[in-house]
């Protein structure tokens, strides 16, 4: 297998509801990640695409043959992934394996999404699907609904009483709004920098213990990544970063799991697979990018990635432990929560994210001397995990 | 790379609606897949699977989760490709890749749909996505339309009369109708045998000049295709059929590439992709399934694969030249047209057929001495084609 390296990314400004169509966002995206590697679309030789809703924001089906036509790459192959909110990093997971064989030398990966657009009604009626249909569903178990019941297991097995924890993770989204006002790619860029803790315990509950500042919009946008071969990525930039390591897994329904909740058996797998390929343990992170769909997420989801002990998230973050100069700084983009999450897209934007800091590049939040990192994404009710670990190649 | 090798197939029985889910739909494909590979679900390592319109006809989005845990394989990385029909050719040629490379020994690989319990009105409107949205779609151009248009446009091209045009894809609907009534696994067994040219000449106009009997159904089904390692094949079954030459493209909208019209340039790239890698030509195939959506679309496939001249197609199934016994025995298996369409599964279901032909399984549908096959299949209105080149191993 040989190694692969990111040379270039893009990401459109996440946002609410917007004029652009799918193709528009990703095709924009995808010019400058092209543009940052010094290709031209003819290069690509294939194109690999994350997209959930697309049928029903856009009626728009088998969305990637017309996003290649429309970056003027056509006859090239192209695949629409599907894995809920994990679609974007299960497409470049297997972009990254197309060139590490050796197959093809130059790809594009990525996500769009316009689940702003759809209006909140439908986009929560249709994402709803996600969660299993036979059990799941028929239950009203919402996706708010999964991680306020996992807030509650998760207060009761590390013996943290709920009203301690509800603080807690409003802290998460404190750090989280915090980032994100200072990202001008973030939906909430310049905005609820100054959102407190009070602020998010007062918002009107979703689903208790959950708060609205505990909950991710949805959100229109797109973001690219051009991958290529360790030979071609030496020609085309001076700045590689190295994918070094990658790991998938999924679990199926939530109730097939209950010994390992509020964590994910998937995320277990799929972690380790990660580490063990890049040859590196938690502690070797300098920065991570990770799923908060919920702020009850991000401990979850840390504490799986080994980056702080089971029942220690909370206090984490607390104590600063994931912000910058802390332990491990978290989701210094602003996360889904305030970054936004255009749902086929937030895998490629961790990954954006994460580039951006490996280069030194992001400006007010950068993380100083970030030369590895991790992404983290979510599909569904802990159905599928990807995570994605980057390095500095100079 | 190393030669990949499947090792066992499955297939539901084509049908109308029926009760079955998608995902029991698919177990039971895997499970006789898995079966004749001699493997239990646990030795999966991977699961690549198509399904088009799950969102819609069981609101069931990310179903690959779920049809992982379905089957016991929980934990592994699994995959939902949607590109309109070619979705399973997609999903397989994908799993080549992952054991070709050498990081997976041995994948599961298939298609599942219910699009007949939808109903044609919900299916038909839903399936229609597969079209651009921008300009085809609000165009009013459907998929017979477009097929309809292609056949005015050969028979203008390759000046054969429409009249006479129409009896000969009408021959070509015939001979599938005579075979899907001979095959177990078709949604037609045992029925419509006896449909005539001037039956299907007479059923009603669908879109001038195709009629009911030139064009597919939308049927229930899945298809399960093992693919293994050269190594572990040889110690799973002695009867290895390699996979030795896969192609995709995808060339946009059909306005595009007026100029290749009525043939799709998507195919000339995907079929000599696979032609290339397999260092074989067209007239070393002794089989072919290819995609009838409609029965000017036979004609279309056969010659951008190279199995008959530009124009001389509809001679060549008139004269018998695709039936057995002729020049290259082409969907013996009953095709779309009388096998079915279940969307998502009918790429699998290409393989499945010509692997029981490799084998010598076809019973009365037998093609004598078959040893080298090829599928083809067409995502949309020219948007996607995946072919896959199969070669029997003893």
């Amino acid at each position: 297998m040989r190694k692969v390296a990111i040379t270039g990314v893009g990401q459109t400004k996440f946002s609410g509801a917007q004029e652009k169509t799918q193709v528009e966002l990703f095709s924009e995206a995808a010019m400058d990640a092209l543009n940052e590697s010094n290709l031209k679309a003819k290069d690509i030789q294939a194109l690999y695409l994350g997209n959930v809703l697309g049928d029903f924001s856009e009626g728009q089906m088998q969305i990637q043959s017309f996003a290649v036509d429309s970056i003027g790459a056509t006859n090239i192959p192209t695949n629409r992934y599907e894995g809920a909110c994990a679609s974007a990093t299960i497409a470049i997971r297997e972009a990254f394996l197309w060139v590490a064989s050796g197959f093809y030398d130059i790809v594009l990966a990525g996500g769009t999404e316009t689940a702003a657009k759809m209006g909140t009604p439908l986009a929560t009626r249709t994402f709803a699907m996600g969660g299993e249909r036979g059990y799941e569903q028929p239950c009203g178990i919402t996706f708010p609904g999964v991680f306020a019941l996992l807030a509650h297991l998760y207060s009761k097995k590390y013996d943290i009483p709920l009203g301690k924890l509800r603080e807690q993770i409003a802290m998460v989204s404190v750090q989280s709004y915090k980032y994100g006002a200072l990202n001008p790619k973030a939906q909430f860029y310049g905005k609820y920098g100054d959102i407190t803790v009070d602020k998010v315990l007062s918002s009107f509950m979703v689903s208790s213990p959950l708060t609205l500042h505990d909950c991710c919009p949805f959100s229109d946008g797109a973001a690219a990544v051009v991958l290529a071969s360790e030979e071609k990525a030496k020609k085309l930039t001076n700045k590689p970063v190295y994918m070094v390591g990658v790991g998938q897994a999924s679990s199926g329904t939530i109730a097939s799991q209950q010994e390992y909740l509020p964590h994910f058996r998937a995320r277990d797998v799929s972690a380790k697979q990660a580490y063990d390929m890049a040859g590196l343990k938690p502690e070797d992170m300098d920065i991570c990018e990770l799923h908060d769909c919920f702020s009850i997420a991000s401990l979850i989801s840390a504490e799986s990635l080994g980056l702080f002990d089971y029942g220690k998230a909370a206090e984490a973050w607390e104590k600063g432990e994931a912000d910058i100069g802390g332990k491990i700084p978290i989701n210094i983009s602003g996360g889904l929560k305030a970054k936004g999450h255009p749902i086929g897209a937030t895998g490629a934007a961790q990954v954006y994210e994460i580039v951006e800091q490996l280069r030194g590049e992001a400006g007010e939040r950068q993380v100083p001397d970030a030369k590895t990192g991790i992404t983290d994404t979510l599909g569904g009710n802990a159905g599928t995990i990807c995570n994605l670990i980057l390095q500095r190649g100079w």
